[in-house]
């Protein structure tokens, strides 16, 4: 931590703000230049309240040397973490390759769309019960209906089974029927959430915050590790910025990143990035000729019918195609789909 | 709405989409111009779904005319709504001035905060018992204890209370203890949180998430409408921007924006929007000059010690000269504070 | 600047990277912690290319302590600049209030605004002769003709002009002809243009680009005061973020953050920021309350048939009552319309 | 283009708004709906001022249709335009790979850097002879004498040369002496450059702004196809997002959007985009997994004493592995480098 003060401060307030760093357990170096005057931390600087510095009215600005998370950081876990879900890893050589419909609707609809996304070679069944929607006038999802209709497609199929909760209510029953939970874009920063999932270990398929900074997104995985659960799995699907032509803009470069500065394995939705189903196939072969360690893909067998997301979705065929283009670019990093 | 199609659309497929779209009750007129046909959509609009049209392979876009809000819009109820807390009102020609704490630390700290305000002539005490932050090692609020603090407060000071609830779980508490309960920025998008608050009479300050759009934020406040709760003061604390010398940009045109979409009260929080207290007072006048309904303010007796946000506090002393300050431009306006 | 290194530094590198800082004539200080060291570096250190030490593997990141602008810094001058044109003053107690038609149409056009404007108090007269247009197909100005017609307005009304140049070669018309030389937002990073204005002694409007960061823009200015130039006036006149239901954003807490970190003069310009009309007026006194110097306000007395930017342009008897409510504004804070 | 009139229109003001449309040759087909009424219009409707129509206290919004820019357009040449350079093409099967350092800086460097980039299979050579920077004290670029020492590369190797114009004073030497006339981001609205190279049929390089939006970035493209020179090669380079761990955001969608609204070739420039060079490779192999028609890279032999943006430059050999692992996905896309 560097500490830059106002040219005007005296010796007398630079001694008391070493003192007071000092009774933090830090160690605190001045160095006195012509026009300013700065005071080097080291040490658990976690601890400094950065935001208390900055109400002195002698201080000018605080620069953070250490990352702020810490069970996340790869500076402390060098090697790749790699999540086991229902017999298979996550992180590791083979890409993770979550297929399935925006949302639920029937027993044959998902039992129908887990059978074809699972012999075109995908690993997982994505599809959501409870669904978060901008309008209350929008389709909401099935609910509870809509988790016992995935457990008869992980019934019929063997895919384990991806869905969001929207709700700490809900989670007891998410433990028990689920595979990987879901926290969605919207709920990155719902901390008592992220406590909560903490407290299990189930799987956690985190999405980054349509404005959350890389730091920001590694902090809320820090929420869910600090209470103790490491099966983290996060996810960039597309940021908020001024370009409207996309529904959002897909930060392939965060995914390197991501990569650099945590062990976490990292997978991208190219779906709700573009939010148009003829940028899918693409995008998803960008994301692993980037190096992401899988893919959430919107996959529905009658988009103009499907009760959300439809634009946003391919048909399964299509998907079948996809996947034979992303185990050829996966070869050349020396993965597998 | 407006459907723009693809030159190569058939006129079959015109027929086909004219005859989908009147079968939910609107009416369609095709309109063919050399380059490109357009549908043009008029009745109960929002009943039909967007993204549906865009999984047509010859629909090249989909342009909305209705807003998609409806409860919250001013084209339904042209005079501004004034809400009614605990014997004040809101949006109306008296500015509600809403001040006190980040944090709620000790009864003495909040009690004599909330006097100095009361004095200053403040009309809310403001004061966090469930902090949310971005780290999970930072101070997360005293929690109920800090509610029961608030309470000792009001007692002392006759100013009702506004505070942050972070999740479902503490709504009946909040029912019960707190006058006007805050929805953060973070949550803005809890749909489960919106509707829960939605089926309570409590009055919501709802804060405008950090990237969402004035129309999402609209749409937002339309969730707790919808559920029967008309009591809603919308709250603009700075949108995320490249800019980062501020901790948010503060969008002050979303203030005049707001107003002239919706009838809802709009107040404006400078503390969070800068996240630097001398720029506090500055931004505060430009609230009210341009005709803001309120403020709601970070004021603490010891920024230097505060638990959290003291960067961006400022003291009680500045806060009294504050008001003799705005009370001058709110008189030019015609109003008060 | 502070260097933060790899954790796998070695002493040696350690070393060798000191004594490459210390032949530039900065002194380093290296400081070991556990997992990172660092290395704190005084002196004039914008002599260091920051970007060089970026490509050594052993760096981590390089912090700035010092701003990089050094001519515009108020660390330097710490009083207010104020500019002298034609016989008015721009950053001191009177506000400069510049007023008029986005483009010269006509003689009788910007002679009778002219008059109106000057009429209502205003102190300047702007209108555009060379204007930069999104669509080549869209009006381009008057050009050499529109420089003759304000300047027959000058003749009429006493005003100053200010205008806009476009390009490095009409720079001795402009010195010849202008009172102030505008440079648009498009153009806040042409850097031969800058370095131009720069060589003259010419007063120099210079906006903010549509995304430069405040730091970036007091660059540009450095660039002109590097040449020699003194005159500058800075102008916010919004941002580009997510929002688009506004033109651009006014960012109103770069008012504040310009005047704290240079000397120069900071104006703002609510037409361009908001893009529709009924915004302007309570833009214009966000802004005075804020404390900025001086606005821009597109003034045209026939908008609807204006050849651009009608849309955004108030007619001269609102200016005229948005004057006095000015005025009041102003006096608040002891200044003068 | 549809205008949505304001609920309180007359039957007299939406008659006299037709008239006026019909008066520019379009047709106007009014709707009445219960609480909005609208107005199409069809025909040649770029001729009809937006910005006019919204000075009408009437109206309320414009919603455009049609796209603004006519010659870049897709829908008025469907197939996709192949550039001519220098007996090369852009924006066919072969993709176009342009490769060297940042800035020119002895005659030595860059004729070493082209001959290692074009034996790893480089198209074309770059190299700044002048550059733009954000600060006036750092290097500016070698100027005339680097094109000069461009020519001698290209006369060594065969390598067609691409740099950077900045200034319309220079266009005559650069028509000369160069094979590509590079435009950067912060010029990508300097419209009268646009304009004067639009006058010449010397193949441009236009790199995408900072914050341009795709249409303006088409727009621009637009400004130098009005003009008559159709050999215009696009390039996205990052955008300015809230994000700042990387210099910029690369929009990687862009390319998808950007052809399929224009017929125009798109490459990419990873070096710009991330500014680190550890994430250079990664990106490059994800702009060809998207499908873009080529690639701008730094590349220099000595990074760590580059005179500008070493930071972000690969060195020969890894670009060289670059390559051959670019050819392996180019292939799958049947497509070559």
């Amino acid at each position: 931590m560097v500490i830059v003060l106002h040219p005007s401060v005296t010796p007398e307030q630079m001694e008391e703000l070493k003192q007071e760093i000092e009774r933090e357990g830090c160690t605190a170096w001045p160095t006195y230049g012509t026009f300013q005057n700065i005071l080097g931390v080291v040490g658990e600087t976690r601890k400094i309240d950065r935001d208390r510095l900055l109400t002195k009215e002698y201080v000018e600005k605080v620069l953070l040397v250490q990352e702020p998370y810490k069970k996340v950081n790869r500076l402390f876990h060098p090697e790749n973490s790699i999540i086991q879900v229902a017999g298979r890893s996550v992180g590791g050589e083979k890409l993770a390759i979550i297929a399935g419909p925006c949302s639920v609707e029937s027993e044959q609809q998902i039992v129908t769309i887990a059978q074809q996304v699972k012999a075109a070679g995908a690993g997982f069944l994505r599809g959501g019960a409870f669904k978060p929607r901008t309008s209350p006038y929008s389709f909401q999802g099935l609910k509870e209906e809509g988790l016992e209709l995935l457990k008869i497609a992980r019934e019929a199929t063997g895919l384990p089974i991806v869905t969001e909760i929207m709700s700490m209510n809900m989670l007891d029953k998410f433990v028990e029927d689920v595979d990987v939970i879901q926290i969605g874009a919207r709920n990155m920063q719902n901390f008592d959430l992220l406590k909560a999932v903490g407290q299990t270990n189930k799987t956690v398929l985190l999405k980054r915050g349509l404005s959350a900074t890389i730091e920001e997104f590694l902090m809320s995985a820090e929420y869910i590790m600090a209470e103790g659960n490491e099966n983290i799995i996060l996810c960039e699907r597309g940021i908020r910025t001024f370009e409207t032509y996309t529904r959002n803009t897909l930060d392939i470069s965060a995914v390197l990143a991501i990569k650099k500065l945590s062990h976490l394995p990292v997978i991208v939705d190219p779906s709700h990035a573009a939010g148009m189903w003829w940028m899918v196939e693409a995008l998803s072969k960008a994301a692993v000729a980037v190096g992401a360690d899988g893919l959430i893909i919107e996959v529905h067998n009658d988009p103009a019918n499907a009760r959300c997301d439809g634009q946003q979705s391919i048909k399964p065929e299509r998907f079948a195609t996809l996947m034979s283009s992303l185990q050829q670019i996966a070869r050349i990093e020396n993965r597998a789909v």
